[in-house]
């Protein structure tokens, strides 16, 4: 059975995915960017991303995750806000998000928004499907794109937590970065008493993060 | 100069240090037990605490954090309802805690609480003493008790997040357990943007939870 798989989510010490005042030039929140300067460093971002350099840890287990969290992903559902920084309809079409002409999905990428657009062809394999039939329904889709391979969710944190509250998610790699942001927006929030249905299967510290998984039991 | 030191805080996967429904017959809330298997697992908790058995770890990390806590300490403050589940005033004199005769402190523990009591004598070196004027009082009374060694800290949440608001914690010894418990009391909450003015000095994993530990910048 494809599974809907969450990789590489960070989290502050203290719980945040984002720091405070988030916006279009600050769309972390303020601190937030050094929630991924781990993965930053890895070899296998660096690739995936078009840029030179990278080690892979001292261990190498950063890059593992970062690695794993791409292979066998057919297809990629991410919230509105990951995808830019605009809000309500989509009058500027020319936003085609954050990744430049050839986004390192090379898959179909499923869009939540409550706001109607074409589906945008970018290079290299990616397109963009914008889909206002609400998670379930960009879940279908999603798998049915993914042809039998799994489905990746992105986020941000309130869709991580629609898919949580919903328990579509099979598994869900986490990591923990020892920084403070103070406030934000936390991961584990608007869950009722959840996330109900999930036990902590894994947890592997490298030399810069801890990284957990959550699995659905 | 002796410093003001937490240790061995246990706090879950999303960020509780206690679960739902905390009362006189669940003091931990719940779920909230599942915090401190790791320590009761330890040689040096086991030791503290008269029991037998108790193992240091596949890699002894566990105990040595554990182990630590309790180095150097010449006094404990902790709040009220660290001390018993009672609330209002002391009608019943008769609780002394939840550690028996001989409580595994063997110095002078200071109590935060908003009703005046007599100090109680303990066996092994322990007296309760129990102080109404405010954090920052109990914080000189502890110093000087002391005598030149550093004060612990306590909890639970409420009291240390006090300290942390005003500054006061040196450092904060922080574990991360592997489990979720969905909703009760955080750590780092009722703190503003803060705990400001910390940053996370160190990172290790054992074979069981996470340890981190604040230091005051």
């Amino acid at each position: 059975m494809p599974k809907l798989r969450v990789h590489n989510v960070s989290i502050s010490l203290d719980g945040y995915m984002a720091g405070p005042d988030q916006g279009p030039d600050n769309p972390l929140g303020v601190g937030g960017g050094g929630l991924h300067e781990w993965a930053f460093a890895t070899r296998s971002f660096r690739v995936t991303y078009g840029m030179g350099g990278g080690d892979d840890g001292i261990d190498g287990i950063d890059d593992l995750f970062i690695a794993e969290g791409d292979a066998g992903i057919g297809a990629t559902i991410m919230g509105r806000n990951m995808f830019g920084p605009i809000r309500g309809p989509w009058d500027d079409e020319t936003w085609t998000g954050w990744w430049g002409d050839d986004p390192p999905f090379h898959h179909p990428v499923f869009v939540l928004t409550h706001h109607p657009r074409a589906a945008v062809t970018m290079q290299g394999g990616t397109t963009f499907h914008f889909v206002q039939d609400g998670i379930q329904a960009a879940l279908e889709r999603a798998f049915e794109a993914a042809g039998g391979n799994d489905v990746r969710l992105g986020g941000g944190a309130a869709t991580i937590q629609q898919y949580l509250r919903a328990g579509l998610i099979d598994q869900l790699h986490l990591t923990i970065v020892p920084i403070l942001l103070g406030s934000g927006e936390r991961l584990f929030d608007h869950l009722g008493d959840g996330p109900i249905g999930y036990t902590c299967t894994e947890l592997t510290s490298s030399a810069s993060v801890v990284h957990t998984r959550l699995t659905r039991t």
